[in-house]
């Protein structure tokens, strides 16, 4: 690791060669706001070195290439709303932010397609794309900071995954500077292009350690009608499963989302003063079928699901103003975990087929290890994906045993934050060693002095 | 390039190694049939010096480990359906053959996935998920022979591209051998996993160059209801773009195919018997829409596009039988160019945007090289993806002019097919020095010595 004192020359360094650029595109200490000490879980430890804002791709280049002369290792910064520590910068680094990237095309209607700037935020994408009748397939909660870049840097998941995909579903084609400053990519709309292996690919996901996104083109969809929506109890997740299985095959139209909160979460939710439209069951779930769904059809199919037991109790939205209140309750679930005295959240990935084999495992290990230990479990089952609370202040204890668990039953240790500079160590749970040895060595093909994001995502 | 005889020592030592593996695993001179010796474009040059055909993931890690430490060249073999060279054997190489292992697992409900070992047709796949009550997205002519492993190494794309995309959006895992015998990757059903770098993307669509394909876990979708098709005649390419832009945001359900036809070519197809059921324009368009589609609405989208000028003439399919009579129009235009003098084909992609301007210069450049040439031009104007076709004894001038164009457009080389020995020459038309140097980079981290499909897809 870099250390700011045996770092000034070089530092000095990078600031002459970067003279000739205007004021804003550097921030020396003293004008680099806290912001820029973290992301949105990271606490600041300390600031970068210098900020470098480059206006264009050509800038990227020319300053990523002197940091890669000098050995200057950089930590990349988008809207800095990651969830596992990847934008916090450590001690001696030097922030490449792309806030100043924002330039946004206008939308391609033939195509289909956005051209944008890494800096982009992901809400201005969406609201382009609905002026224009289209819409865009990717939507979390921080869409008005998360950017463009990062959301491809971390493929992002959110709403609607189980229908459109992650992000990568939605990136047709994009541009990186490598560490050493050499460009590649584009950002035409070339929807199909099986000339050779697909480059991109290669960075959508790997959190900036492989090269930094500077500009991409993504695929926008047809704007969506109204969906429908219910909300229901099943006696377990078993019963959850079979419900899925069930929507999957016989419901009108096509799955949008398939969510579920366990009942002790639940319970805080009641409490904190939302009212339960059903009668509550070990696991709520929350489903919506896209536009066209025949509310005949839909309603035998939940008949069914009632008489096979897989649902207890259900209520479909007649009303906007009922849908809203629906995904409030799923919506509730931040707040009831940050209500917890200490919770830990574990972002887990699962094969549907081992999910209950994998709870039950998780939840023995823990109580056995910490009687009385307080677990929540809410999240997206519709994608094997997880969001597992616990109310503790033994993390790393917990951490071994959820970790351990999800690697016995082939999970991912990261199903859609990624793994930053929190989770890297656990890679070697989930990868072998053949894996490892290529993603070591695709880290030294193209990041071959390491300045790029170190200390992240590889242990 | 290896040559046969001087190989002879190393081939015999192969077979020595691979000695206890029953009678099927290996076929020696004498014993290997004429379809292992090219694919569908390939002419016979010459048979494997020794076909291997492992029965599982182990059996191809032994067998490669092997290859790998007698420095033997391999070609990979799926169904040999491929349409640029890929697995038609050189001199010396021992070709292995993925045709024994075609074990396919029942269909998951829940998840909505199957796997499949790599030999595992296209079609069983597609009437697995079928006895579900589910789909498979990628479809395309070959099907019956085409194998899961080769659909995922050419990253195949076929009907339907418009909507649910390549075979890349369709491969939940998969596991992969590498050219030393070391095994990576898995077939589980793990929807989200953002544990670094998605390391199965490298694989996809790189013709085996970087690894062996050995199994997959592919995903789902509910069944299609029926679509609303129609067939129309627009006064040029411009217009046609217009309409596909209006039908992206003004159409009553998604667009699943947006083919088209130009006059040339109709005019062979009518000429051949078939009855057209409009005025021919110097377009014609076959489109299709996602079940749903309300008739009226489309109606009117339709009333409004002749209005604009995008369409001359226009038929809805009023019943199957109907459909499937439109569909045969735009399958006629195969045995269309079968019966030309010389036609050379290209599969090219291109940005929407540039569609008329490449297709402008590449006919001034061949009308200038070679005065009356045909060129006839179908295919998937939705993904901007053409089959070009030019009736020529001069393939290379051919080549070289279209190419250029191609290149000059921001287009692609190879949009569907893949470059295999065919077209590998051309790769630095399309990609940069630093896109070159990781593509290399990547074959000598993945393929030290070179052994897999030498002579495929780098120039
Ligand atoms: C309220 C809230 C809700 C969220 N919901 C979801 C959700 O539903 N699903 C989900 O997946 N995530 C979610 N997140 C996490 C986060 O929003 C996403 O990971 C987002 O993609 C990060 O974008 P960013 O621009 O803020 O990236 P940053 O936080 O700035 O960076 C994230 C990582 O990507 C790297 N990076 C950033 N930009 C680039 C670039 N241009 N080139 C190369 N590397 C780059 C950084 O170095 C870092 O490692 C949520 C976060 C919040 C705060
Ligand atoms: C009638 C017809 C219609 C077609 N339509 C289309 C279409 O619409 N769209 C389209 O994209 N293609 C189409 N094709 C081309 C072809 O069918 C596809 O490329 C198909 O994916 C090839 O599958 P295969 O098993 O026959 O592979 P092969 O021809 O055996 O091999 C193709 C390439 O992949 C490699 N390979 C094969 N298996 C593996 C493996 N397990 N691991 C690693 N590498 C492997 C081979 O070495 C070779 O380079 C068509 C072909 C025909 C004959």
């Amino acid at each position: 690791m870099s250390d700011t004192l045996t770092d000034l020359p070089a530092i000095a360094a990078l600031r002459a060669r970067l003279a000739d650029l205007p004021g804003p595109a550097l921030l020396a200490a003293g004008a680099i706001g806290a912001g820029h000490g973290h992301d949105e879980t990271g606490n600041l430890e300390c600031l970068p070195a210098l900020v470098l804002r480059p206006s264009c791709t050509e800038e990227v280049s020319r300053m990523l290439a002197a940091c890669h002369d000098l050995d200057l290792k950089v930590v990349v910064q988008g809207g800095r709303t990651g969830l596992s520590n990847g934008a916090t910068p450590r001690a001696g680094e030097v922030a490449l932010s792309l806030d100043r990237m924002t330039r946004l095309d206008p939308v391609d209607p033939v195509s289909g397609s956005i051209v944008a700037e890494a800096g982009v935020s992901l809400q201005r994408v969406q609201e382009a794309a609905e002026a224009a009748g289209l819409s865009f397939g990717v939507d979390i909660g921080a869409r008005g900071t998360a950017t463009v870049g990062g959301i491809c840097a971390t493929n992002a998941g959110g709403l609607n995954v189980i229908r459109h995909g992650m992000t990568r579903a939605h990136v047709i084609s994009l541009e990186v500077v490598l560490a050493d400053g050499r460009v590649m990519g584009h950002t035409r709309s070339l929807a199909k292009d099986n000339s050779g292996p697909d480059l991109k690919q290669l960075f959508i996901g790997s959190e900036g350690i492989l090269g930094v996104i500077t500009r991409v083109c993504l695929a926008l969809r047809p704007a969506p009608g109204p969906a429908a929506t219910f909300f229901g109890s099943a006696p377990g997740i078993a019963a959850a499963r079979a419900l899925l299985a069930r929507l999957r095959r016989d419901a009108p139209a096509a799955l949008l989302a398939f969510e579920i909160i366990d009942r002790p979460l639940f319970d805080r939710i009641t409490t904190a003063g939302h009212v339960s439209p059903i009668a509550p069951g070990a696991v709520q779930v929350l489903v919506e079928l896209e536009e066209g769904a025949d509310p005949d059809h839909l309603g035998a199919v939940l008949m069914e699901a009632i008489e096979a037991g897989e649902l207890e109790d259900a209520t479909l939205a007649a009303s906007g103003s009922q849908r809203a209140a629906l995904w409030a309750l799923r919506e509730a679930c931040a707040e009831a975990v940050f209500s917890l005295t200490a919770p830990v959240g574990f972002d887990i990935g699962l094969p549907t087929a081992a999910m209950e084999a994998f709870l039950h495992d998780a939840r023995t290990g823990l109580e056995a290890a910490l009687p009385g230990i307080g677990i929540y479990v809410f999240g997206h089952l519709g994608d094997g994906n997880l969001h597992y609370i616990v109310d503790t202040d033994q993390p790393d204890t917990v951490a071994q045993i959820v970790f351990g668990a999800l690697a016995a039953h082939g999970g991912a240790i990261s199903a859609e934050h990624g793994l930053g500079r929190e989770k890297a160590k656990y890679l070697p749970l989930v990868r072998n060693a053949a894996e490892l040895d290529v993603l070591r060595g695709l880290k030294q093909l193209l990041d071959p002095r390491g300045i790029l994001n170190p200390g992240r995502v590889l242990p």
